[in-house]
């Protein structure tokens, strides 16, 4: 399908300077939402994954309905004081700070082999966090998805030897 | 389907004394995740709905595939600050502070009937926040959908004369 028939381009979001591609509108089509949850599931389903990581909050829309496609457990990755239950926790850093990503400890167990989605691809710090908790846990990579990467930003390589699978490359 | 065994109860979280009932567990089987939908989708078709509003974050988690089930148009309502193009915003009262809720203009028309989603109808502040975003658009509120009520908050008399449907009530 043709993603970019969905993305709404917004200039100066979240600051000055910035063009936003902004996925929501595919939301209001839900034959087309789900046509990509199809072929986001078809473009990973030879990765072998035992369970998704999916990141709050975007990363949600997406990766529920993904879960349901692929039968294989979601686990929400929140950020922190989220999760109610023992967690593990990375944080990494941020153009200002840093931020902390968690999933809940029980969720995951050394024999998995762990999907990561999230639905952009931009610098890699979201993903390549989301694959250390993988790691934290004894868990396996078994590769990172996005709906749209924006190359010039190299998240791609800070992924170094992660198996990337992104369905619009800008 | 029983979703009591789907839920974990946490003791103290988010503070001391407050006993917390974690849904995240059926994310881990997606069969059950699933049905849910299914039943969940079931319960409010007849509603009429043209629209669903689903909170962020974990109304996400369900109103996506949601979405996907009824073939309805999701619309994500964020806190302030997460959506790029003009919003239509509506502040609440919490324990402490506010809170402000936002969705984008463009994504409601007049004549819509809103389905208000969240997974969990306590005290009802968002769920009534989300009915005044729905209606700030000139829509009209088709009913309420939770995954679990926690009746003795008393939601559903904050949102008085709004129809509620929840799949399990504590």
């Amino acid at each position: 399908m043709d993603i970019e028939k969905h993305i709404a381009v917004v200039k100066d979001f979240p600051k000055k300077g910035i063009i936003f591609k902004d996925i929501s509108p595919i939301f209001l089509n839900p034959n087309a939402f789900s046509q990509l949850i199809d072929e986001l599931a078809a473009s990973v389903r030879d990765l072998g994954a035992t369970k998704i990581f999916a990141a709050e909050a975007r990363g949600f829309l997406f990766g529920a309905p993904l879960s349901i496609k692929l039968g294989l457990p979601l686990v929400p990755v929140r950020k922190k004081g989220k999760l109610p239950r023992e967690t593990v926790e990375v944080s990494y850093g941020l153009e200002y700070g840093t931020d902390t990503l968690c999933v809940h400890c029980q969720d995951v167990q050394p024999q998995d082999k762990i999907l990561i989605f999230d639905d952009i691809l931009a610098t890699g710090g979201t993903a390549k966090a989301m694959c250390s908790l993988a790691e934290k846990l004894g868990a396996e990579v078994a590769g990172c998805a996005f709906i749209m990467e924006l190359s010039f930003l190299k998240g791609r390589e800070r992924l170094n030897g992660v198996e990337v699978r992104s369905m619009l490359i800008e």
